[in-house]
């Protein structure tokens, strides 16, 4: 592999993925991972653009941004690109009305959108939501639809929170694709779309830009296929059989957030 | 389409699918398919072979059994192929120790198989226990594994209980296959080796067999398959976009069982 000076030449923005990255979700509001606080405010010291991706769909930017900075992290919700807003773009664009299966406390998001008499399904990560009945209200309202859309903010198989590895919306709306015979319309990583939103708010080209990330598939392979680096942290989600994956080849691995820092302003341009 | 007599020439064997066939599953014991309590009677002093073939496997066979000769069906477990049964020698025969994601009511067919210490999980229809919890449980378990097994009972997408559609195990299945980045092992309809075995037990070869039931994909593309013919029926799960499915071509529709028996002691051989 390329030396990193070859690999980190010309980043002039960084995304950040959050869970996993900078911390492991979890009761209590979650536990820091160990350097990413220093490595946070390093990297918003250095110059280089930073933005926070991350597919969080069961608490709202508010309540996410509010439980890190409660941690200590330096971010505030303009700063963070997230499914639910660019979910409720979308809606508004199309007018669909959507039955929502999602958690609680993430239902404020939508507040402004009409949920009267749906003509779509959105799905998030609804946690414990995930009830047999709920999932079957949510089947039921797409059998009922002469053209059924189901809208999925993000397709993440699984994620680490403090206690171990949960199921994440990944395969929950697999269940509802293959119970309705339907394929869904993905916001949030790895969509292209949704990288190139975060790229656009940040005001870098996807050539200038770098991923880090714990989630091989939806963070590195995702960032890749919109012309991005993406290195993957072994933080998080990761395994080590992610480094041996047989579809999709980070651009580096390293051990958590502040090597990858330590990499960036070391070799990258400020 | 060819006419009846050519294509039921020679049948000597009928299997047939229970849950939207017989009866419509559901609260209080469900309710039986107008004529069918009475389709069953004629096939069965027709002369014609006759065996049950079903996924049912949210229900013992013994609690299966007892509804519908509750609701006046002339049956026997001994004529009930169903897929507990089937995983249960397989679990042996392999020396799996399975973690159940299963309803309570189906447990006691697995009372004879080792649940300690698992090394694989199995999967039925298990109804309101699909909670987020028992779905992360399974999904820890295989994730512990090297070699994860996960056997499913089934891969229905859904099914017809009187209040109407509800979700079968199958997407719960791909939730797990996804999350897990595994494919699950199927016994039941539509593989290959749960026909065989329905067929084995009636004693009669594929050609000879015809296979009765609601779904398309399952009951007859599955039989069709394994060189058996099969009708679906207009009852039960069926929906008019089946009768142009895209892949399988069923040998024939008919309103239900009663139209179905109709033609069998018509035009089989008896």
């Amino acid at each position: 592999m390329a030396a990193w000076g070859e690999r980190l030449a010309g980043v002039r923005g960084v995304l950040l993925d959050i869970s996993g990255v900078l911390y492991d979700n979890g009761e209590g509001g979650g536990k820091v991972i160990a350097g990413s606080l220093e490595a946070v405010a390093r990297l918003k010291r250095s110059g280089l653009k930073v933005r926070f991706c991350t597919n969080e769909s069961q608490k709202s930017r508010k309540h996410l941004v509010g439980e890190l900075r409660h941690l200590g992290f330096d971010i505030s919700e303009s700063e963070v690109t997230s499914p639910p807003p660019a979910a409720c773009r979308i809606l508004k664009e199309r007018g669909l009305r959507p039955h929502l299966l999602v958690h609680d406390e993430v239902r404020s998001e939508f507040d402004e959108i009409d949920t009267s008499n749906p003509n779509c399904v959105v799905i998030a990560d609804a946690g414990d939501n995930f009830s047999y009945q709920n999932m079957n209200k949510a089947f039921q309202v797409l059998m009922e639809l002469e053209n059924p859309v189901l809208m999925s903010l993000g397709m993440g198989r699984y994620y680490k929170i403090t206690s171990g590895l949960i199921l994440d919306i990944g395969g929950y709306t697999k269940a509802l694709e293959y119970a309705c015979g339907i394929q869904a319309e993905v916001v949030g990583k790895p969509s292209p779309e949704f990288f190139k939103s975060a790229l656009r708010e940040m005001g870098v080209e996807a050539h200038q830009a770098i991923m880090i990330g714990d989630d091989i598939v939806g963070d590195v392979g995702g960032a890749q296929r919109c012309g991005m680096r993406a290195l993957q942290v072994r933080t998080g989600k990761f395994r080590p059989s992610d480094e041996h994956h047989p579809e999709v080849k980070a651009d580096g691995f390293v051990d958590n957030l502040e090597e990858a820092v330590d990499l960036l302003l070391q070799h990258a341009d400020k």
